[in-house]
């Protein structure tokens, strides 16, 4: 899932997993064949080691301890509660046993998958509920004496513990996946191909005959990456899986045990508030009605820099989130937002000016109107990436980023090439064009 | 999942569900305890029993038959697998035994892995490969001797299948949950949702002063329908695990073996891009900014008729998957559509001739921006739902709908009312409202 822009690492992962889940089953296998208590009945107890590793190795660190510390505390539980209500119907007479086990196993197993329902059980143990009904049941079912019971319990417990055990083993040891970075290198992936994505949306809207600013990579280059916005549309399953899952892992590497993986949920739907406009917005701007150059032009150079400076903040977001510091400009960054603002607005204003509606040909509103929506479409994207810049900062002060230090010499936030664009005025621009 | 209007429906659903799953496992625990080969051995292959029913039986049929049908075949396919390499193996000595078992297990987890990435696995048969994996290991690293084996996967086999027998029993009798119909009522739903959102989008958008037509219901209610939408922007995951469950169903009710589960899905995402963009509209006219009313009044007419004649595509459309039967309106209705567009367009055109300005008062095009998107964004809409209606239109070809009969005079589609206001030309309106 984590970045896939680098396809080759993500195949490589998955062939790794592959390989984890070979080696985890052949320890395990190991164990079984080699069980020093080599008589049947034991046999069937290490058979429980088999299926744990099976059933619990999942691909990342998240995933496995989900699934091992609800498959331990269920079975230990449903164990103790199966053995008591045993004891219980034992001591009822061969008359009641059979009706008393009966009863216990219908509400337990109602009663819990009851409890599958609700939404906080769900999230965070529906697995365990799932293990819970399935050892309660074998184990207050089956006809052993007590004692026997007892023993084989124990020895069942035992061996799911080696298999979590292992399990857990070649999770982390080998090449883990953790859950939490996959989820943070995916908002900042996702940030990366927002930015990039209203930026390349506007440039090609723009380009045919219109000032083409700052933009001068190849065409298809364009196209392909204004349409990245379309994963972020679709990237809330992944999201949220990811973040269920990132709440069981440990503290590593740079996050934290309480790390607020919640936040990066908040910033996920503040991106997809931005990336629903921008779909809008792309819709509107394919929708193939023909707007008037002249007008095009007007608002070319308003627009461009609107998108380029939002694309900016999102980039730096992007950056903080990535380097877990605070940013140094995004202040600036939001400033130099809100003057292309109001500079679009200025632009926009301008447009129909009654005394100078002759200059853009007898332009009705009409004509006009894919071009201003897309431009307030664009000036409500910039309100909403502020959300996201909300949504960033409070990420910052609950996972404690650096603060910002002197990163000017390294990094060099404003290029040369667009302070030119921004330094520029409309009019030089054209000059530029035209000659 | 179906119908969340009727909440109570859905709550019952659950309860009835929580019972059916005591049911079934008080049903397998009187099989496990009465079995008649009471000895260990056997009490071990009935557990299999046991643990097929936890873990097959599903919310709904098709979940529990692909749940079911995945075990069954995938224990088959393992156990001679297994069978056959642990003869090999017997085969080949005591020294080289264990290294030809574990290498097998190593190499048919890792490859059995492997596939679960591939997306046509993962989709159908995700749950059949960790079954796989678990028996094949289970079968083929035991110390049984040849013959105990066979017997032990024979009773086994035989024990999984009266699970899975008792699951389906169950999951089908007794008030059975279908996946296909789920998804049917989960569009219908979803189609509702979105034609009352839009209608109440742009009511409730106009009504202050403006000219406020054909909604005479609370303020609340608008509200709160208005913002119906935004379920459809986060029901895909659902609708994709409906869907691919409900190609596991037989047929059943009004829906064939092979019903075209897939266009639904087509159908929800045309529906989703008409929610993107109507989340961008609600976005807009949220975002506070005054327009003037002289301005709103004039466009707000061709806006309600435009957005009463698309909600009420999408409520025929609904109609029309609901009783399976082609419509004898769409193309009317699409008719009105057109012309509501080229009302509104016209209305957009007469919006600031050059000489009638003064009539708004001094308005640049900035104080209308906010309006002339939403009606631009409004046309968009129209234009996907247009979309909607082509993948309903498939829907009805594949799925073989009834054709259209007289519905006239049991449904009455245009009403008086609306029609009132379609016939009433912008002017008689002002009239009224005004006096």
């Amino acid at each position: 899932m984590a970045n896939p822009e680098k396809k080759e690492t993500h195949e490589l992962r998955k062939t790794i997993h592959c390989i984890k889940v070979g080696i985890a089953m052949t320890l395990v296998s190991l164990y079984y064949y080699t069980n020093p208590w080599s008589n049947i009945n034991s046999q069937g107890a290490a058979m429980w080691a088999v299926m744990t590793v099976v059933v619990v190795f999942e691909f990342t660190v998240g995933g496995c301890l989900y699934k091992g510390l609800n498959r331990a505390v269920a079975t230990l539980i449903a164990g103790c509660l199966a053995l008591g209500i045993h004891w219980i119907a034992s001591l009822s007479g061969d008359r009641f046993e059979p009706v008393i086990l009966g009863l216990s196993v219908f509400v337990l197993a109602s009663i819990a998958t009851f409890y599958r329902f609700v939404t906080f059980i769900k999230v965070w143990f529906d697995y365990g509920v799932t293990i819970f009904i399935l050892t309660f049941s074998l184990i207050a079912v089956s006809g052993y004496k007590q004692d026997t019971l007892f023993t084989l319990a124990q020895q069942r417990l035992y061996n799911i513990g080696i298999g979590i055990f292992i399990c857990l083993l070649v999770c982390v040891l080998i090449c883990p996946v953790w859950a939490g970075e996959d989820l943070h290198l995916l908002i900042i992936w996702n940030m990366e191909k927002l930015a990039n994505s209203l930026e390349g949306c506007i440039a090609e809207y723009f380009k045919e005959g219109g000032v083409l600013l700052a933009v001068d990579e190849d065409q298809e280059a364009i196209i392909q990456r204004s349409e990245g916005y379309k994963h972020i549309l679709s990237s809330k399953p992944s999201e949220d899986s990811l973040a269920i899952l990132a709440r069981w892992e440990p503290g590593h590497g740079c996050y934290g045990f309480r790390h607020p993986w919640n936040q990066y949920l908040k910033i996920g739907a503040a991106m997809r508030l931005c990336a629903y406009c921008l779909e809008s917005l792309a819709g509107c701007i394919d929708s193939q009605t023909q707007v008037p150059e002249s007008m095009k032009r007007h608002l070319s150079e308003a627009c461009i820099k609107l998108s380029t400076n939002s694309s900016r903040i999102l980039k730096e977001l992007a950056k903080c989130i990535k380097f877990m510091k605070k940013s140094k400009y995004i202040d600036l960054l939001i400033r130099d937002q809100n003057n292309a603002v109001k500079e679009l607005d200025r632009a926009l204003r301008s447009l129909p000016p009654m005394e100078a509606m002759e200059n853009f040909g007898c332009v009705s509103l009409l004509e006009g109107r894919v071009l201003i929506t897309a431009a307030s479409l664009l000036i409500e994207i910039s309100a909403r990436i502020i959300g996201v810049v909300e949504a960033v900062n409070l990420l910052a002060e609950q996972a404690c980023f650096k603060p910002a230090k002197d990163q000017v010499e390294d990094e060099g936030m404003i290029s040369s090439k667009t302070s030119f664009v921004v330094t520029l005025g409309p009019q030089a621009i054209r000059t530029i064009e035209e000659a």
